[in-house]
């Protein structure tokens, strides 16, 4: 059997986990990684592994089935997809979640063209969440969704305070409040919103032109990332910040309560998704290696275009060799 | 926009469910409810909703989008999904694990011919727990997987108990152990078997031809279903057993716990989906009712053929209307 050949683009915690996860999928192989820098300062990977510079790319156009796009959301993504989804089947973690629609219908001009197979947004939020998210509308409309977040470090609010005068670097957890889970779990779920089920903390070096209360000031009051949380903000030297707050685990919930039966006196369900991750990167690798499959089968079956977690069936991102199980074991 | 017409054949406590969860989905309209019975014990169910016999069924055939057939696994569905699917489309919860893969192969060599959607084995497990179970293992291949059901009746075991010599009626509980429950949680899952994490509780009446403690002797005999649990018997009076064993209530876990990055200090990763149901034939009726707007959209596109939860995209089962919000929202 002819083994799917993977690429990876941008080598950073993400495309590390890319390379980690294709070693425990027999039926991948690492042919590339491609980087924006200089090629001799990434220390050599393993034998038979070409590391070369994205802009190299085109030239392995019948090398690879599946290109892993692990570049940031913020501004590598939005430039090198639409550029190499021209040539290549892509799988990539999109996340930002107000300009995905935009991101789609780049994409979706291009495909029409191209030929070929993009599968954006997978990792796990967006990813498996927002695919347990809409099973479960599905399945009870008559209901309440809640997702939670962390504890983890988010970068997104990470960067938002870097941007403030005065800071030299940050990092912002999300932790979910113990009190809103357990009522989720148990269906009272009526009045958790995002911003009161969630505290901000937040760790800042200074960089000592500006006095700590007017960065904690203007911290609080930036808009949607703190200005409606609970926040905390901790001064710390940078030497605390890099030995103590480089943790990459993380996690989540998605819950949902709905009821059927009688108006009057209903049944009430609860279904409850959850993640505990010691690594955030290597997990939201391991789904863009499943999905890198589907991306291979999607494109072996003409079935071209942008999609998303909700367009591919589960069996695509199934190895052959579970698939054999999937109707008597798995099922 | 025209509503998906659904019929619902076999009307006890499943076929209730769905007729409910029918009017939590706009987009569907009830048009019959067949049954085997003679029609007029049936007590009317509601204006315009046609109720008529299971052998007048092939005089619907312009009339019914999608037939939702709520019969039991054990003597109704293997005989009536057969005939029914070389006419309809259809959705069942065919639960026997054992004979799934052959309903499935009786039912493609019809839909060979019938050019009609048959989607099988729909529920919470197989269902639902299937398709996290898949997702688990193609996310993290390298991982333990564990199911835990309860507590709730097993009608299976309860049916096993019940054609004992000695007794009248009876129902099992089936109860996952706590401590396994946590031991899966925190992603100690070595140890954990079916076998060892549930215990089975029983709930008896004699017909007073034989003495209880042979008949307590053969039950935990019953290969399978008790030979290798912990199991307890009590016996009771029939009057007991109406009054405070009627649940409908259940529910389960699915866990895996999986491994990336070095393999001497590799990274742990755990995902939970539970579920907590008020009624078991209710939820399970959600699930049918979703996957029966599949069903209909994959005859539109002339998708045909016997399918499985595992073959069909999430966006099929999501309303038109909820359907907007994915890019958006819920992604």
């Amino acid at each position: 059997m002819n083994k799917i050949r993977i690429g990876i683009v941008g080598y950073g915690n993400l495309g590390k986990g890319v390379l980690k996860s294709l070693k425990l999928n027999e039926d991948m192989e690492l042919v590339a990684i491609f980087t924006r820098r200089n090629i001799i300062d990434i220390a050599p990977v393993e034998k038979g592994i070409i590391i070369d510079n994205v802009d190299n790319i085109n030239s392995y156009i019948d090398k690879i089935d599946v290109m892993i796009l692990c570049g940031g959301s913020a501004k590598d993504l939005p430039v090198q997809t639409p550029k190499i989804a021209s040539y290549f089947n892509t799988v990539d973690s999109f996340d930002t979640h107000a300009l995905i629609e935009s991101y789609y219908n780049t994409l979706e001009d291009i495909a029409k063209k191209s030929k070929k197979v993009n599968i954006i947004s997978i990792g796990w939020d967006p990813g498996l969440f927002s695919l347990i998210r809409s099973i479960n509308m599905a399945i009870l409309p008559n209901g309440h969704e809640s997702t939670f977040w962390g504890k983890g470090i988010s970068q997104g609010h990470s960067d938002a305070i870097r941007k403030v005068k005065g800071v030299k670097n940050a990092v912002e957890y999300t932790i979910p409040m113990e009190d809103a889970i357990n009522s989720s779990r148990m269906g009272n779920i009526n009045n958790v919103t995002k911003e009161n089920s969630h505290l901000r903390e937040c760790f800042v070096v200074l960089d000592g032109t500006r006095e700590g209360s007017l960065v904690e000031k203007e911290i609080r009051a930036i808009p949607n990332y703190f200005d409606k949380y609970e926040t905390t903000v901790h001064f710390i030297t940078e030497e605390e910040l890099e030995k103590n707050h480089n943790k990459i685990n993380h996690g989540g919930y998605v819950f949902r309560t709905g009821y059927t039966g009688n108006i009057d006196n209903p049944n009430k369900h609860t279904i409850e998704y959850s993640l505990k991750l010691d690594s955030n990167p290597e997990f939201t690798a391991s789904v863009l290696v499943a999905y890198a499959r589907a991306a291979h089968r999607l494109y072996i079956e003409r079935n071209y275009g942008v999609k998303t977690i909700f367009d591919i069936p589960i069996s695509y991102i199934i190895s052959e060799s579970t698939k054999n199980n999937l109707l008597n074991e798995i099922l």
